[in-house]
């Protein structure tokens, strides 16, 4: 069966990579865009989403790939609508939020996927498998990239619920969650804010899991020239890294893995499964380790950061 | 059945509340006191909790009042060796190791009671039966005390993890997500933070109920002269008002009731109750909407703030 879904959101993510994924996957099909402003020749457009839910009862699938602080709303909306919802990252902007969201859609009896896609890179899996039997002594996460590189133009990010440079580090978040055996904790962050922006710039995290190792995480969105997407997990057996964002795999340096990209692939393969099984995929886990670097991070004013 | 039990911070929430509402609850015995610095005339003193653990094997449950930030090592330990743990509040620096907490205890067959002291003003309830068939409007709350006169000298408050002015607001938070029949999530938030400080002096935040009424919250630590810790809720059938902390309750203007404090004997009736039960209470709500109001909040820097 083939599934009609509508994007919601026709930004860069929509257009990079949710439009492509979709195209490829046979059980599915584009059959509506909701956007104020932006069309998409040849597909069905709405300007709001409740005139979509009312005019296409068909469309059982609804892709929000708006900024996060408006994405409770609209899930709210589809999800009453008897609508299935794919969130793109992160899938809130609180964490009671989603959590909410997973009750509703639980009430409502349809799926709702909170997509994490640096999850499917494709190095994430196998060093998943290789660390389960492993004892870490200690984990470096360092995610550095250009924000005028990545986020041209998009003040969302500066506003508050736009996370600033956690926007990708939870990226780094949510393959560390997925591929450690045990949960981690923050015990301790530095925020570092621009003096004339709402959201921090850079972030260095202390975290201990539960099993006693430490990690660090160092995000920073300052650096130009070569980007930095690594995460270094040194264990009893050996060195294992993650780089170019979890698509290279390196145990002990020998490369085990140098994959393309094909996140959104991944993504549009799970929810496939999770809307023939009935099954909804809410981990919250990075979006909490987020919210309590907030809650328990210093705040550091830096100079101002002029795009 | 006389359950010894231990307090581990002999500081002022300790020596105010726990000591006297122990000594009252025939239930209780207080055996032991854990305190780097200070000792109880008449009560066994350690100076580590691991001491205590070792050499106590018949204190079963261990009352942590100890500031927030080093709350989770020690109920860890406790929970490892078998003891039951009451959490002041707020139970955690973090809501991720809130939530492990309450996990690790399930697994070791112990209870954990994290502690809101709020929840137990002679208000809360009759205010929570009361609201429970209204239609709600709005709510607002203020919370709003002089720093200097509740806490003096006590520096942890305005180190990361400390909380700032949301060590009291968490007292309203407790009450509010206890009284309303459903949840509230955060929309917005401004935090007041000293110049010369990491934690807020000041909050407002902005919340809706999954209902649909709004929530305001008025948290300020620069209140002299009178004290203010209201929460006043509009509804269809009338003005429910709650001040004092929720020791005195309003309907229409009308006094329901204005009462002593109380708030630690319930505390301890309760945990007497859970530890006959062999069961845990451990609600992160919130904690969690400090978290998501430090995560979406925007952040301001006001004056410093001298004690």
């Amino acid at each position: 069966m083939v599934h009609k879904i509508a994007i919601v959101g026709l930004g860069k993510i929509a257009r990079d990579q949710h439009l492509p994924s979709i195209a490829k996957n046979p059980d599915f099909e584009l059959a509506a865009i909701v956007s104020r402003n932006a069309e998409l020749e040849g597909v069905d457009h709405f300007t709001t989403l409740d005139d979509m839910l009312a005019a296409r009862p068909d469309i059982e699938t609804v892709a929000l790939c708006t900024p996060p602080q408006v994405r409770r709303q609209y899930a709210e909306a589809a999800i009453r609508a008897g609508r299935h919802v794919l969130l793109e990252k992160p899938p809130g902007a609180t964490v009671a939020e989603v959590e909410w969201l997973k009750n509703l859609a639980a009430k409502h009896g349809v799926t709702l996927f909170a997509t994490w896609h640096s999850r499917y890179a494709q190095g994430v899996e196998p060093a998943r498998a290789w660390l389960a039997d492993k004892t870490i002594k200690s984990v470096e996460i360092v995610w550095r990239e250009d924000v005028r590189r990545w986020h041209p133009g998009q003040d969302w990010i500066w506003e508050p619920g736009g996370m600033g440079v956690f926007d990708p580090g939870i990226n780094a978040l949510s393959i560390l969650t997925h591929i450690l055996p045990a949960p981690v904790l923050v015990t301790g962050a530095v925020l570092e804010v621009p003096e004339n922006r709402q959201t921090p710039i850079a972030a260095k995290i202390d975290f201990v899991a539960v099993t006693g190792h430490t990690v660090t995480a160092d995000f920073d969105w300052r650096q130009e020239g070569p980007q930095t997407w690594d995460i270094t997990v040194k264990t009893d057996a050996g060195l294992l890294e993650l780089s170019g964002g979890g698509s290279v795999l390196r145990i002990d340096g020998q490369t085990q893995l140098a994959a393309d990209d094909t996140e959104y692939d991944g993504i549009y393969a799970h929810l496939a499964a999770l809307l023939a099984s009935g099954e909804s995929d809410v981990d919250i886990a990075s979006l909490q380790l987020v919210a309590d670097a907030c809650m328990l991070g210093a705040i550091s004013k830096v100079e101002a950061f002029i795009e």
